[in-house]
């Protein structure tokens, strides 16, 4: 891929991506994960894997217009569009759609090819560590959804709650699990590093909410 | 203060706090602070703690909707208006709005009766460890801001921005440095152990972004 092409997709790719969570740094740090990730895999086409990269979150604005709409089906069709009115071949561009397409966690569709499974594997990075925990807080601001729910009895609800999701929700359901998920080698070596320091995060800050409890109003004067 | 006048003074809150980061549960937090410091000082008055805990941020919708708007101002006349209604003496509402309008950690007024201090110090309790670094990300969501800036060389921008604020511009110059602000003891305990939990993950996010661009894109492909 020459340096203008690579111009070419990405000023595609800024076009697009607009909110913070996803923001085009998120689009970067996949890229720059795929590419650390393809230095211990052999035979990885560049230009799939770049453009997939690239391209993997451009449905996002979409889906967020109208939340039933799946973003990476439709960011996968409109990539393939626009690889093709680029001259690209029908089979590379339909490597790039697949790419995308498998890309998401909660999805049913595995990735198949190397590229797919590097895509998948930098995106999901992102979502570990801290990195995903910020990500995840600040997504929840734009959705204005609450860092925690609390039941009658005035415990934090860490239980599943889709009808009113939170940040305890979210990490529970999502972000606990997710370096189970990985498919390459050295993407388990990147996150492996990063999940004590989001397990810290999380025990810390139940602490801090529950001393909180703990020591407050109900104690004393109610 | 009985049962029913605390319900009633809780329910005008309840009308009037909305946005997440500042939610419902921050105002609990506060009180529940609040009423912990308030162990360790001689002669609080309650209802006026109590009372401007629960009221302390019933200004912030309305800063929302005009951001040159102070809720701590406003939303002490508010407090004081509505005081008066319930028949408290005009002392006793006064006490209360004074406490009001100096909770904020960036205004130039500074808290002066000892209920007052508490308030501040519980307030800021709440941005204090990974607790108040959550908030700040949501909130952050809430107004569409970015986790971080890069300037033109790749490196995140730490330096203030206020033109374009960040999570990174919110932690240099507000939550790291609001430790060295508390008036109570007992305040300073507890953001005393909070305080290593935030530097904590500050400096594991830092790294986490960082160690991403440098086994990226720029250093084998472009």
């Amino acid at each position: 891929m020459t340096k203008s092409e690579y111009s070419e997709i990405e000023s595609y790719m800024l076009s697009a991506v607009k909110d913070s969570a996803h923001d085009k740094h998120h689009i970067y740090r996949v890229l720059n994960s795929a590419v650390d990730i393809s230095k211990s895999e052999n035979s990885v086409d560049f230009d799939v894997l770049v453009t997939a990269c690239l391209l993997h979150d451009i449905g996002r604005e979409k889906e967020f217009a109208a939340p039933t709409v799946c973003h990476a089906e439709i960011g996968a069709e409109m990539a393939y569009n626009f690889l093709l009115a680029l001259n690209w071949t029908g089979e590379k561009a339909l490597h790039v759609k697949e790419c995308i397409i498998t890309h998401r966690y909660r999805g049913n569709k595995p990735p198949k090819t190397i590229e797919a499974k590097i895509l998948f594997d930098a995106d999901k990075i992102d979502a570990a560590g801290v990195l995903g925990i910020a990500r995840t807080l600040i997504a929840g601001g734009l959705k204005a959804e609450a860092l925690y729910l609390m039941n009658d009895d005035g415990e934090i609800i860490t239980a599943a709650n889709t009808k009113r999701p939170s940040f305890f929700h979210e990490y529970n359901f999502k972000l606990k699990n997710i370096y189970d998920y990985f498919y390459t080698k050295r993407a388990k070596e990147i996150v492996g590093s990063r999940q004590k320091a989001a397990i810290n995060f999380y025990n810390d800050l139940y602490k801090e909410i529950t001393s909180n409890y703990d020591n407050g109003i109900k104690k004393y004067l109610l």
